[in-house]
């Protein structure tokens, strides 16, 4: 498989720091780090997500959404674990001359995203420096000390997404193309899938979240558990309405609406197939409909059927060209458009 | 009391923010946040804390010592609660372009803060954007769920510095005036105060670290206790010898060494009298001789023994001059020198 960029930048940070004995996971293992906590039989789930790409670029602008994900993005990775949520701390470095008004905005989006995931503030630290940096960290608990990992998929295993996919991407390509952005308003604010992912701890084999995009994570899960995977159910049935529709406004496939590195914070999660009928039944019980999109396979890569033709994808080499076309916007999507390969 | 600039701005940030039930402290109540663990006696410390300020000020350079001191500053609180070291993540924003030798040396700091601190590295999070932005949050453990915190300190107790002061300020303020700097080699290295802060659970009334320099962390002891504090021990006797040396070259008084915001990360702490014999018994049994400050008074302020002379110091007005300098050094200093009454 291809190398993954970022992942060597990572290991580079994390080589010779020593690591926990109560620690369960390794590097790259599960969305949240998983803490054994000593005396009790549970586990602590505990991430860090910070926004400055996200300032950096401009890709969010408004002070609520910037809140809302700042929150966000964090209990998506405890979703993913299936921890319940403890609280969050965030750190917010910000301009002497910040105007009052944004600040108002930030608190009100992170207010409802705290309320929107029981995610409690419980603190953080506040800083002056020049430019804008937002981060938090958030807590979960494992009760039972099973959490949900990106580790466990055997080939068999039936894949699905918690819901429909590709509004991350939708999102930041019409940041991108303000001429697009009138004609097709389009609300993202993505919940976290807390429920759903306590939910999956009885059933899953493996679970993370699309915040880096759909293929991202498909890679991801590959590379974990040494499976391909075969998506049986057509790219567009998949993909939002808002995604599918704007692929279409500026002639690209759908499938591209997956490969951008900004994600839509949904789950992707394997079911072994014996458990798959129970595990339908519990989610309709709650009201859910998760999407089925294939299988893990023995082989490795992936397989999408898009407009009823099968297809393959360099998941690696799609998660390295955004990096390669050194955010250069069309030259990306133009690198992307010859990685799907009809045969 | 003079009102804290930076409490308005935290008070504001923090404004109808839900809080958690499971929470023991409210804001400023203590240096980490302490949340009971469900199911369990025991309260989980956790505390995030950032270098925005000291990287955009050149305040830090060395990346070794950067490193060092993002994992210290969070180890430090979780001293002040009494907390057991449970790990902690890291949320590293670089620019596209870092050297990897600065990386290296990051590294480096940060593996030797974490040996120094048993605080394991759990994992973290990796942006690309301008500015560096290097936060941390870390977790601790109180097995039997009674931390400490800044409050309960009573008129009478007797207050202590878990080692000489003023070490953050010299460090500051040798920065500021390069021809200084060779004259005389200063090594700012601080430890976290962990076993001291864990001896301290059985004794003290109320602790805080001096990360915001003496004078600041006097403040905020006096307010959240409504006491006093009269210093008995002259000035120069609790303050570390370079910044004695170093004071006197620049013909300032030693307490203005510890009004800076820059501390050095030792304990300040009161120890109801009754207690005190066998608080100094247990503390000289693991090596440690603990500073005797002075005491908690019924009459508010704060009262320092200078040269041999009674002095009074507006501790509250002493935190807001940084901000009023609008960092400008020559101007704080000035403004500094005005704020001590010598009766």
């Amino acid at each position: 498989m291809t190398d993954v960029l970022e992942h060597a930048l990572i290991e580079r940070l994390a080589a010779g720091l020593p690591r926990s004995a109560l620690q369960l996971n390794a590097l790259h293992e599960s969305d949240a780090e998983l803490l054994r906590l000593p005396g009790t039989g549970m586990v602590l789930a505990v991430t860090t997500d910070g926004l400055a790409e996200e300032l950096a670029t401009g890709l969010y602008r408004d002070p609520e959404l910037i809140g809302w994900m700042l929150v966000t993005v964090n209990a998506s990775d405890l979703a993913a674990v299936g921890a319940e949520p403890l609280g969050i701390v965030l750190c917010e470095t910000l301009p002497p001359d910040v105007d009052p008004s944004w600040i108002v905005g930030l608190q009100a989006g992170v207010r409802a995203g705290s309320a929107a995931t029981g995610l409690a503030v419980l603190g953080g630290d506040t800083n002056m420096s020049p430019t804008t940096n937002l981060t938090a960290t958030a807590l979960g608990l494992i009760r039972d000390g099973r959490p949900l990992t990106r580790c466990g998929c055997a080939p068999g295993d039936v894949l699905f997404a918690s819901g429909s996919l590709g509004l991350g991407s939708a999102f930041a390509l019409l940041q991108l193309k303000p001429e697009l952005k009138h004609a097709m308003p389009l609300a993202y604010r993505p919940a976290a899938r807390l429920c759903e992912g306590r939910l999956l701890r009885g059933y899953a084999s493996c679970c993370m979240d699309t915040s880096d995009g759909a293929i991202a994570t498909l890679d991801e899960l590959m590379r974990r558990n040494a499976v391909g995977f075969r998506l049986e159910t057509d790219v567009t049935a998949w993909t939002c309405e808002p995604a599918v529709t704007l692929a279409r406004a500026v002639g690209l496939s759908p499938w591209v609406m997956h490969a951008g590195p900004h994600g839509e914070f949904e789950l992707l999660f394997a079911i072994p197939a014996g458990r798959e009928p129970a595990f339908l039944a519990h989610a309709r019980r709650i009201g859910w409909e998760p999407l089925r999109l294939g299988r893990a396979t023995r082989e490795p890569g992936a397989q999408l059927v898009l407009d009823g033709h099968p297809a393959t994808v360099d998941t690696g080499r799609v998660r390295n060209l955004f990096a390669e076309a050194h955010g250069d916007i069309e030259r990306y999507i133009g690198l992307l458009v010859r990685e799907v390969s009809l045969p």
